[in-house]
C-alpha cells in the first residue's frame, strides 16, 4: 500500500476560490500538513486552518504542523542556495511522510495559489518518490494562482490581442526587462524590482490579493511608483509581511 | 440603475474546476449568455449548460443563445482580421445586452478557462462600456486555465527553478521559439507549431484538458511527435474539435 499525496491548489488568498475538486481533495485526505512557523506563515497557517474548517466534513483528520526549512539568502549561487534549502526541505517532508502518514493513508499539502506555479512542491516530492526509500504517489489539483486573481481584481484580459506573456520573478527582472515579452507578469520580488523599469510601462499592482487586505494601484509606472512603494511599506510594516504580484506591459503602440 | 455583467471563469472543461467564488456569482445572474453555434461550440455550450443546471439554484434565470461572429482567416494581416473581428462581436454583445438585459438585471458570460487569458471578452466589454450608449459595468471571477489543468495532469511544475514562464500562441510559436524562455507553453495552436521546434526539447502535451476525452502525451519532442501528430488527428476527426496546449521546455542542463 503507497502512501498517498493530495497537492492541492487553495488559490490566492481567497477561501471562495477553492474549486469543487479542491473541496473534494481535502475530503478524501486523513492528514494535513502545514507549515506553520513565523510572521507570514503564522497569517498563511491560519488561512489554511480556515479553509481545513470551512470545507472538510470528515471529523477525522489530523492537522500535522511542520517548520519549513529557510532558504539561506548569503549563499553566494541562488542555484546552490535553492538546492541547498530543496536538500534541507526534502528531508523535513521525507521525515513527515515517513512518520505521520501510514501505509495507505491519504495525506494533502495545501499550496498557495497554484501548485505549479513558484512553488517548490512538486518539485520536492518527485525526489522522495524517486529515491524511493518510501513508497509514494500523489495528485496535483490546480488553484487560482495569483497571477488570474490580480487580472481580475484589475478586470484586464494578461495578453494582448495576440502577443504573449511572461511570468518572471523580481530577481529576473531586476536584470532587465525582457527583450521580447509585452506584457511581464513579476512573482516573488521582495526588492520592488519595477523600480529599475521604464517609467513608460504600465504596471497593475496587487497585494494580498483575494484578501480582505487587498491593496490594487494601477497607472503609468513613473506616476504610480511612489504611491506603490508607499503602500507596500506601510502594509509591509503593519502586516509583518507582503505577497504582491504586479503586471508590466509596454505602452501600448497607436 | 446600470446593467451589471458577469465574467465567470469556468474552468478548462472539469466543471469541478468552477471555484467557491464563480458558482456564487452564477447565481448572482438571471441571465446566461451562451455562444452556441458550430461542432466545437455546440460541446462547450453543452458544458455550459451543464454547469448552469448543476450549480444555479435559483429557478427563475434565462439562457440566451447566440452566434458569435467568426474571425475571418482569410484577412491579410492577423491584426486586422482580429479587429474586425472585435467589431462585429462588439455589435452582437451591444445587442444582447442591450435587448435581453434590463437595467439593474445582472448577466453571466461563462468563459472558457480563465476570463483574461486569450479571451477576448473582457477587451468587448471595456469598448461597450467606454463607448457609454448603455450603462454597463463588470466583475470578473477567475478560472482554472488549461495551463494549469495542464501542469496539474502531467503533475509537474509550470516553470524550472528560478526561471520565467512564457505564454505564447502557435501563431508565434512558428516564427520561432522565443530566444530568452526556458519553458514555453503554448495556446491556441490550430497547425501544430510544435512541428517546428528543436527535437530535443521536452514537451508535455494535453487535448480536452479535464474532460473526460483527456488525452495526454509527454517525453522527448523527436520521440513523441508522430504519437502526438497520430492522437491529435484521430481525436479531432472523431470529435470535429479539438483543444489543445502544451509546455516545450530545453533540455535541462546536467
Amino acid at each position: 500500500m503507497k502512501r498517498k499525496v493530495l497537492v492541492i491548489g487553495i488559490g490566492a488568498g481567497n477561501p471562495d476560490h477553492l474549486t469543487v475538486q479542491a473541496i473534494d481533495a481535502l475530503n478524501r485526505a486523513s492528514v494535513f500538513f502545514i507549515p506553520d512557523k513565523g510572521a507570514e506563515k503564522s497569517d498563511l497557517a491560519q488561512l489554511r486552518r480556515e479553509i481545513i474548517e470551512r470545507f472538510v466534513t470528515r471529523t477525522n483528520y489530523q492537522v500535522v504542523g511542520f517548520d519549513n526549512p529557510v532558504r539561506d539568502s548569503a549563499t553566494p549561487s541562488y542555484r546552490q542556495g535553492v538546492s541547498d534549502w530543496h536538500d534541507a526541505v526534502e528531508d523535513v517532508y521525507k521525515t513527515l511522510l515517513a512518520e505521520r502518514l501510514n501505509d495507505g493513508e491519504c495525506g494533502a499539502f495545501l499550496a498557495w495559489g497554484d501548485p505549479g506555479l513558484y512553488d517548490s512542491i512538486l518539485r520536492i516530492l518527485e525526489r522522495i518518490r524517486a529515491r524511493g526509500d518510501i513508497e509514494l504517489e500523489y495528485e496535483v489539483v490546480p488553484g487560482i494562482s495569483s497571477v488570474q486573481a490580480l487580472a481580475a481584481a484589475h478586470r484586464i484580459p494578461i495578453n494582448r490581442i495576440g502577443e504573449s506573456i511572461m511570468i518572471t520573478t523580481g530577481r529576473k527582472l531586476k536584470e532587465g526587462f525582457p527583450e521580447n515579452a509585452d506584457s511581464v507578469i513579476v512573482m516573488l520580488d521582495g526588492q520592488a524590482a519595477f523600480k529599475n523599469v521604464d517609467g513608460d510601462m504600465e504596471i497593475f499592482w496587487g497585494a494580498y490579493i483575494g484578501t480582505p487586505d487587498e491593496i490594487l494601484v494601477s497607472g503609468k509606472l513613473s506616476d504610480v511608483l511612489d504611491e506603490i512603494e508607499r503602500v507596500r511599506h506601510e502594509a509591509r510594516s503593519k502586516k509583518g509581511w507582503i505577497m504582491d504580484t504586479y503586471l508590466l506591459r509596454k505602452p501600448q503602440a497607436r
